[in-house]
């Protein structure tokens, strides 16, 4: 079956039976989601067997040792999946929230209310829990779910998707709710971006090849996530001490993660003693600074930083840094270099951190707070599909409210223009 | 100049001012929206003169004369435009809404805020009306807006984008917020749809033709509107004179808009009395009926349906028209034909309006009433800049708060985890 056949025929199929989802009650898919949870501790040995298949193939193909780490599984990872199943369980339903309601002048009753999207399709590297996140949020959403995980953890999502559509088929929900995609083929990836009609949202959770192909290539409705060129930038007015925590916690606290830091902005007023501090301190966490002259000239290890270091997203213990003449310098340069993810402003200042917030266009502002807690889990919100950095229907962390659309409902007795 | 040039060019220039925007006072915007009004009263004469230039134009080139009835001004509706940019004025300030908020466990506050898109695409037809509307809803939230009307009103845009610059120039902010797109070069649409880093948001706002553009090679985020293949059901619970007085509202009332009806379903419990009457109301106000088979049983008038007839958006006095089996049926063929927009339901019944209002799957559902109801103005919205027809991040009639994205300001005391 070519790519587009097969993308088409599971695409019909989760479609056919959204909309049972689309009327079931909370019980109903609480009792699904409690059923995934269990089957998942119950039959951890078939997807731990299909896992280290997995495992063992990708060190054969010489994958690096960090990305294995990512696919591997183990009990306490089958049993955080299932935990996640259960959270999800626990948290409001958004689907039937009124999100705004009033009676119009002429009696009709307006209310806007959620519903699902539909069909959801997640496209997603490496993490096999992925696979439990995303379709226990898309169940619980309402909508039925598309999951393309990648190839090197082929059998383990197979594994993994079979227990789930047996656990919610025996929860009463049909199987077809979760569907996988095949990874194996790199053009089902591409078919699932068009198929027009059929996917009503794709999240695409990737590396910069992956974003390119869906701005270029889609044609239905994506939300991009991901890409963190995160600055911190120090104030006139900063406490430097919360500064120096702050940047070491946003640059060292984990390297491989959108929310770190890349790049420190440092106001002039507080350079001649930020600066040396800076370097001083990130130097003992294994940092090396890319810096501009002022910080070159602070210190021979600073290396000199390129044209293309300010829109770096490093992952790794590197960090650009410069000094900026004014917060709207500052605010200049990120708007210049920023991806739209979390922008830090250390200060005291309620005049500088408003200016800041409003100005730097991210998804997320830090006041006073490391870069690292943008954060589905951080915010409060039980559980995330990851962090979108566009504009359009959802910004920051998502949780189950983005993951679904509105229906104005207006009610009349007869009413006519 | 080319028109990736051209376009570029614009964009830069607006993106760069709409900073200032983004920390103007409601007070500073409603200064401009009343300069806007004033001005566009008082210069009233260039803008008549130079629609004046493009209705000749239009009729030496033997547009319809439909068509030139939208691209005419008068006096009165020059004057409508400068009373539209007083409502907006009127209405609250969308930029700084707290739309959630909560303190987290560990001490930091957490505050998700409604700030500006930043540079904002309309790509539109025919009525000039639509620059000012447009230009309005932009700045009041807080964006800059690039306008590419249509070349036949290309002399009264290019009159009335002077009138606009002028005025909120002499009220204190910088002209480039509101930027006229050359529309006598066909590809600057597809330049402005590709413009990635530079618009924010386009809203087509035209045909088939434009979406299939949109959806095909836009690269930037897009709203779209309008489209709508809308169903008035009359359940087994209708009360049938109410369900006769929606019907021949929501498909007469006005033939050429998107929330006319276009096509009517009967449930079969009331098809042999409901069917002719219907028939004989439809052919009072000229309506033809495209039927099926039962359709056809009951009058010679009614022309048979064929499989096209189903997906038909007429903007005009047709209507195709079915017999159903039961509520779930309508709702399937609702599912398939569908452009999503507005779909009624008549029924006396609480369960059967609530199941169809969370099945059809629409931006709105009426039940009881006339889809022409789906309207902005309608909705007490105040301001409309568009109906969308997309599940992502507006969906129904588009206000202020539409034309706005959310950041999250995070603030803490130091805060590192």
């Amino acid at each position: 079956m070519d790519a587009r056949t097969h993308v088409e025929t599971r695409a019909r199929a989760a479609k056919a039976v959204s909309a049972d989802l689309a009327v079931a009650t909370r019980a109903a898919k609480d009792t699904a989601l409690r059923a995934i949870a269990d089957a998942l501790t119950q039959r951890a040995d078939e997807i731990l067997t299909a896992n280290a298949r997995d495992v063992e193939a990708a060190r054969a193909e010489g994958i690096p040792e960090h990305i294995i780490d990512r696919l591997r599984l183990d009990e306490e990872r089958v049993a955080a999946m299932a935990d996640g199943a259960r959270n999800v369980a626990a948290l409001p339903d958004p689907i039937g929230e009124v999100v705004r309601g009033s009676t119009l002048p002429n009696g009709l009753r307006l209310t806007q209310v959620r519903v699902p999207m539909g069909v959801i399709a997640m496209i997603y590297e490496a993490r096999p829990n992925v696979t439990v996140d995303a379709a226990a949020i898309c169940l619980k959403a309402g909508s039925a779910v598309l999951l393309r995980g990648s190839s090197s953890a082929r059998q383990s999502n197979t594994a993994i998707v079979g227990v789930l559509r047996t656990a919610i088929e025996s929860a009463g929900l049909p199987a077809d709710l979760i569907c996988q995609i095949d990874p194996t083929d790199r053009e089902t990836t591409e078919q699932l971006l068009r198929a027009r009609g059929l996917v009503d949202l794709a999240i695409p959770r990737g590396g910069a090849g992956l974003i390119q192909m869906v701005v270029e290539r889609s044609t239905v409705p994506v939300i991009e996530t991901g890409v963190g060129n995160c600055h911190v930038y120090v104030d006139a007015d900063a406490d430097l001490d919360k500064a120096l925590d702050i940047l070491v916690n946003a640059k060292t606290h984990r390297t491989s993660v959108c929310n770190a830091a890349e790049s420190l902005l440092v106001h002039k007023a507080v350079a001649d003693v930020f600066v040396p501090r800076a370097i001083a301190a990130l130097r003992d966490e294994g940092v090396t600074v890319h810096g501009d002259s002022a910080f070159q000239a602070a210190s021979d290890a600073v290396v000199p930083a390129t044209g293309d270091d300010w829109a770096r997203e490093y992952l790794s213990l590197d960090l650009s840094a410069a000094v900026v003449g004014s917060l709207d310098d500052a605010v200049r340069h990120i708007r210049t270099y920023s991806s739209g993810h979390t922008e830090a402003i250390v200060t005291e200042s309620i005049d500088a951190a408003h200016r800041f917030s409003m100005l730097v266009d991210a998804a997320a502002v830090m006041v006073n707070a490391s870069t690292r807690f943008t954060d589905g889990a951080e915010f409060g919100f039980g559980a995330e599909i990851g962090i979108s950095t566009q504009k359009l229907h959802a910004r920051g962390p998502m949780g189950l409210p983005e993951m679904t659309t509105t229906t104005y409902v207006v009610t009349g007795s007869g009413h006519v223009r």
